[in-house]
């Protein structure tokens, strides 16, 4: 099937918004430089419940994409699957945290007749690709990108940071940029919006991309670049030395996009700060204050200067009840989308199943141009 | 679809024809010890035609299993594609070796209505429970049985089997083992037939079907465990130190088994002796001799003793007649079988089709078993 005939099919729904104005999102990337369309990858694991991190730090730019790229763009959204068994995993936990991210990514907006919405673990061309790209990526360079990834590890299991042999690791854990390079080259994109933490991975994929198309002596793949993103970084509302995370101990440090009015407030209440009076934004110094003040930045669109000019003679309680409208008003729509949708978990589950459909159906075409240059084609 | 029914479906046309007596293979395993019926996988590597080396070393084993093993034990055999590609491929040389490797196997007399005989690369399942079977998989654990993959790659590049650093071999190469593990365990095979030099690879897939199982807490996996067969080992006729390998610069050191009558007899005409007069089974001062002892000993089952008993007395001119009438009485009916099936590419390919059918069939019941424990069931 030609890819010109699938995206027509896929976005009948959609018209194009034009790009909203004072949003910090529509200011900060062109995605259509030239006239070509572009296809846009990106992958989130299945964590259940996103947080505010998540939410402020990479979804809300999905759903910017939606209006902000051309409608002849093809947007492709993958909850990573086989990317979560890389650490061990509770089945039950996973499973749920699978529907959980699907609703989610729904209730804040993602719209599966725009973007293709799917598990990558149901489109099995994704390991495919990834074994052959293992078969052209040589271990020492493999190597050299992989450190995060092993104080990731570590920091999961212990909690600290030290470094360690390599041994006691997975393969799963080693191969991992492999995979996310497979995930994007299956279907050929050429955008990539990625966080300062992935940038080495993508480079890895930009190298296997033109290690491919080297090897088979044809352009196959596109060399995808990067989009930059204004991703605000939100930290821990109780250590605003570490980013907010899903996997902290303690629940009050991190806010879920579904959370409640009052949990909201509660949370936010018991924030760490600091002692100093009137607000300011210096991370480096008053990371608990500078924090909040992003929070409040990434959930009304407000610049971090506007905000701090306007209540830099406040209290931080004055300060914390800002951060708690704020966050209410970014999340009490998306809380009571996602009460909606969960009421339907057959229809969760059918646009899962039809987003499926629709990646499968680009991917099948990938690897056949792919194993056929190979050797490997149907016989 | 239970497994049962799958395996009647598969063997309507196979009869048991008793095990033939006299035959060195049929005295030598009894793979149904107990009797619960067994499943028994084996691959080969698409390396074209196969040699005299591959034949009685491995290939004369699975014909031999099609007689010997009970009617109710199912056998897989797979041309393993995904393998070949973790070492730099042509890709038209591939694609038309993995025609003949299937149209040698077919003329050596495996029946595709009593074994499941198709391509690796056609059933998608291989590489994903491999990935699965990555993230349980520590670095460390399979550093140590990748040795002797290290020395191919480096014999295959240069030459040479000096030790060398890993970071110049691909990633690829060195989960081999893994995907390895994964065709054993896709089909829940109980018995593997392998060599020497694949035992540590078998190693480890009864630890990661241990692994497994240990993770899910169920028996998922049976732990598979080998065969013993009676392979005869197949030296070079060039260079009696080194196996028959297709590989080898020198032509004249393989007999293909499609090879004509003349061709086999220019090749034993001009192997490698030595200057001691008479026969005598020495394999480490007299290489070359044992080697064609072996050869008449592996394609007319008559055992080494009686051969060389009853050419004690007789020259090496002498010796290299009998070994071109054994072989010639081996391969001429191989041969007339495969120049008949070539003739027919499209059954080639059916067989194909219809065996990647039989086998996914198989693999999709053990991959939804095995996503749905670990948490990636549909949903």
């Amino acid at each position: 099937m030609p890819a010109s005939r699938l995206l027509t099919g896929l976005i009948p729904a959609f018209r194009r918004m034009g790009r909203p104005t004072g949003s910090s999102l529509s200011r900060s990337f062109a995605v259509t430089s030239g006239s070509k369309a572009q296809t846009i990858f990106s992958g989130i694991q299945p964590t259940g419940v996103p947080h505010l991190g998540n939410y402020l730090g990479a979804l809300a730019n999905w759903v910017a994409l939606q209006k902000n790229a051309d409608p002849q763009d093809r947007l492709i959204y993958s909850i990573v699957g086989y990317h979560a068994i890389t650490l061990p995993q509770d089945p039950r936990r996973l499973e749920r945290e699978r529907m959980d991210i699907m609703a989610s990514l729904l209730a804040i907006g993602i719209n599966p007749e725009r973007s293709i919405l799917f598990h990558q673990d149901q489109v099995l061309e994704h390991v495919e690709l990834a074994w052959i790209l293992n078969c052209m990526t040589s271990m020492g360079k493999l190597k050299r990108v992989t450190t995060w990834k092993s104080k990731l590890a570590v920091a999961r299991n212990d909690g600290t940071d030290k470094n360690q042999d390599d041994g006691h690791l997975s393969l799963g854990l080693f191969a991992y940029p492999v995979l996310q390079a497979a995930d994007i080259l299956l279907y050929k994109a050429t955008r990539v919006p990625v966080g300062e933490d992935q940038r080495q991975h993508l480079e890895l994929c930009r190298d296997l991309a033109d290690v491919f198309n080297r090897t088979v002596k044809s352009p196959i793949f596109p060399v995808p670049r990067h989009i930059i993103t204004p991703a605000k970084r939100v930290l821990s509302l109780r250590d605003p030395m570490q980013k907010m995370s899903k996997s902290a101990p303690a629940a009050n440090s991190r806010i879920l996009i579904t959370d409640s009015f009052d949990e909201i407030a509660a949370k936010v209440r018991s924030a760490v700060t600091d002692s100093t009076r009137g607000i300011t934004y210096d991370p480096i110094s008053r990371p608990g204050v500078s924090n909040l003040v992003t929070i409040i930045s990434g959930c009304t669109d407000e610049s971090i200067e506007s905000v701090v000019e306007r209540l830099a003679d406040k209290g931080h309680g004055e300060l914390k009840g800002e951060v708690v409208d704020a966050v209410e008003s970014k999340l009490g729509p998306v809380r009571r989308e996602y009460e909606r949708i969960k009421q339907d978990e057959g229809w969760i589950r059918e646009v899962g199943r039809r987003g499926a459909e629709k990646a499968r159906a680009l991917a099948v075409e990938t690897m056949v141009d792919v194993k056929t240059r190979l050797g490997l084609g149907a016989l």
